[in-house]
């Protein structure tokens, strides 16, 4: 048991608490308050200087993409997926994977993430390495699919999707969640968003799919689709009647906004991504008055080119009020509870996400004493204009602790990086032979 | 006598070196090489896993405003100044902004800046500052006028912008440049702009003013000035006859583009600021094809709400891409050629900016091993994309180590911590009186 003393908190109203007593018992915080609990413990950390506040949810990534971090840049999308990203991705293999989302998750645990909404391939690698370093995951296997007569059922990748979830879905205490994912509509058929809708009803599974990231995908859309807007179409399909995360939504129509409302969609945008990729910027400030959740992702290594949720904060943060030409929108506290409990209930995690006794113990340490977070007029203010992710001390999931001042506890970070860097050169070697 | 051993540097042509020598002597780098060069030295210091490049330079900053970090956020630029920024400052005095200028240098050594390009009131307790800790600083006391007869050379505040000039300018070697400032086009009368200008010319002194900031002041400008811009109003009254740094230029026009590098002003854009302010994304790409040098500003602390300038530099590398719908737009070595050598070139400081023999010792070492910033696919996009402030874990201002690892030689900051909070709550308290 862990004693977190005289530590300011993020308290589960969201409010800041001055010179609390936290204690962390097993996987969850058993008390939270402003005297010092009775017991001996474990281990007591002074909080001087310390600020205490939820770990961050990360509502979409590609964690195996830390391998092409840096690989391709200043490229259109076109350009970036089909002369880059998609050849690398074919010489992928089991292991590259498996290497590449263990570095993924130090990033993560370095910037305070505790769970990632994860949508890849050789999905069973990346569930086996968040399971080894101990990271949330809601992981799923994407579907794709160009062959209007190709049924789902009997596809290798349904089978890997199936398997996948027979074999991880709630293990690790619930820590893995597998859900299932399509791709996007310009990668699939009728057939597929039908079949795999009627699968995760059925199973009750979450669903990950991107949606509406350019113009020209929602313009081809609508060719393809009697005039209909990627959310409608999905939405026509039955994609959305289970709990869905629809990442990107940068192009939302009205009656679009109305259905993702209805059918209860989060968003999970991606500010750092669509700007590199000049898809453009989301309407958080609109869909939130249209009454959509909004989460926030940092999308793939390889089109942000980190994962360092605190600079995505900055980010959401701001381009709103520079979009729409109002710098009262989108206030420092909407930003933090889109990457933490927005974040955590997105992922059907409804017990993650605040600091309140039962739930779960997914905490950072942010060091709040430097000069750049002096002085404190508004401490909210100062974490998401003046902070920086490496500030972030200590990262806890499920009360263990997976990152502490430059070092990780469950991951071997040099053999990491060293398997990384072998698996991206022998990669290279292939596609220069 | 420091060398810096087996270190991977960004050369003096802008290129990625591996395993290189450096070494300082006094003030100035002395070699640069592949082989270990003779003789002992004070201290050596081990590259592995390091990056030496050159340190930053703010282009635009107002340094003693970390005293209203996070101060009226979520307000519009006119309600931020008008109720908020106007009445804090008329508080002020000599002592608050001496420390809140430490401050603001402790923030800057942290992240890497080495000179900042400043525009203030009680500007000599801004040089004293710069002075004690051994920042350099293009300084300027800001000259405005509300009244059309007011004669500039009987004015208070331009006999405290002459008296800086004359105690202040090329002292500390050369480390504290005095400049003259006009606040703005907005504050200030024809009378004030011309013998400003004339001023300027007389004694050789740069010249430091916001311009087109937003389109508000555009507009107003040209109802004022018979359909005149800002940037053509100031360049009829003479004011970019010396070397002029153009902050922000936001809403520059076709001919100001072409005024703008005529008379070779350098623009400070300020990414982050104008998005918090929604004042709008200046258009680099535009500028820089028009042979404008464009540099980084962070802005004040007040409006950003720091001076964590490689935050800055991923704002400025990703915002041109969204908004001209083109990711080949900026790319990272402009990116950071933006924030060192141009702006070193701004602040006419033409033996600063690159690492080369001979050249000043304004130097960062940056811990490049972290999982962010692996694998390595091109060292650029994982420095300007990837990378944290925070991995700057050195900071030397001609050949004097101003921070390491935590650590301000030059800076007592517990001190100066306390005096900024002291200072803050007085200040709160005489305006809640």
């Amino acid at each position: 048991m862990i004693l977190f003393k005289n530590i300011t908190v993020l308290d589960k109203y969201g409010e800041i608490a001055e010179n609390q007593f936290v204690t962390v018992k097993g996987s969850r915080i058993q008390s939270v308050g402003s005297t010092r609990p009775e017991g001996t413990f474990e281990r007591e950390y002074d909080g001087k200087g310390k600020l205490l506040m939820p770990a961050f949810y990360n509502a979409h990534a590609h964690s195996p993409m830390t391998l092409m971090r840096g690989y391709g840049e200043n490229l259109s999308l076109n350009d970036w997926l089909t002369d880059r990203i998609f050849p690398f991705e074919d010489q992928l293999d089991a292991g590259a994977v498996y290497w590449a989302t263990l570095l993924a998750m130090a990033e993560s645990f370095r910037y305070g993430i505790a769970s990632s909404t994860d949508m890849y391939y050789f999905a069973d690698s990346i569930a086996k390495a968040a399971v080894d370093c101990g990271a949330k995951l809601n992981l799923s296997r994407a579907l794709v699919s160009f062959d209007e007569e190709e049924d789902m059922w009997k596809t290798v990748r349904f089978l890997e999707a199936k398997d996948l979830y027979e074999e991880f879905n709630g293990i690790g205490d619930g820590r893995i969640r597998i859900e299932m994912s399509l791709h996007a509509e310009y990668t699939s058929t009728p057939k597929l968003v039908s079949q795999l809708a009627e699968y995760a009803r059925q199973i009750g599974a979450q669903v990950h799919v991107h949606v509406s990231e350019t113009q020209a995908e929602v313009e081809a859309c609508k060719g393809r689709h009697e005039g209909r807007t990627p959310v409608r179409y999905l939405s026509d399909l039955g994609l959305f009647d289970t709990k869905t995360t629809a990442a990107h939504c940068v192009w939302v129509e009205s009656e679009d906004i109305d259905i993702l409302s209805d059918k209860n969609v989060t968003v999970a945008t991606c500010p750092v991504s669509n700007l590199k990729l000049a898809s453009g910027v989301c309407n958080v400030p609109l869909l939130k008055e249209k009454g959509v959740a909004v989460a926030i992702g940092t999308d793939s290594a390889a089109s942000n080119n980190g994962l360092n949720m605190l600079s995505d904060i900055k980010f959401f943060a701001l381009l709103n009020k520079e979009r729409r030409a109002d710098p009262t929108l989108v206030t420092p506290k909407e930003a933090i509870e889109a990457a933490t409990v927005i974040g955590a209930q997105a992922q059907g995690r409804t017990d993650c996400g605040r600091i309140a006794e039962g739930w779960r113990a997914d905490l950072i340490v942010m060091d709040i004493a430097g000069p750049h977070m002096t002085p404190v007029h508004d401490l909210y203010n100062n974490l998401v204009y003046s902070a920086s992710g490496s500030d972030i001390v200590l990262t806890m999931v499920d009360g263990r602790i997976v990152y502490e001042n430059g070092n990780y506890p469950t991951i071997d970070l040099e053999r990491v990086k060293s398997e990384v860097e072998s698996a991206k050169n022998k990669i290279l070697g292939a596609l220069n032979a």
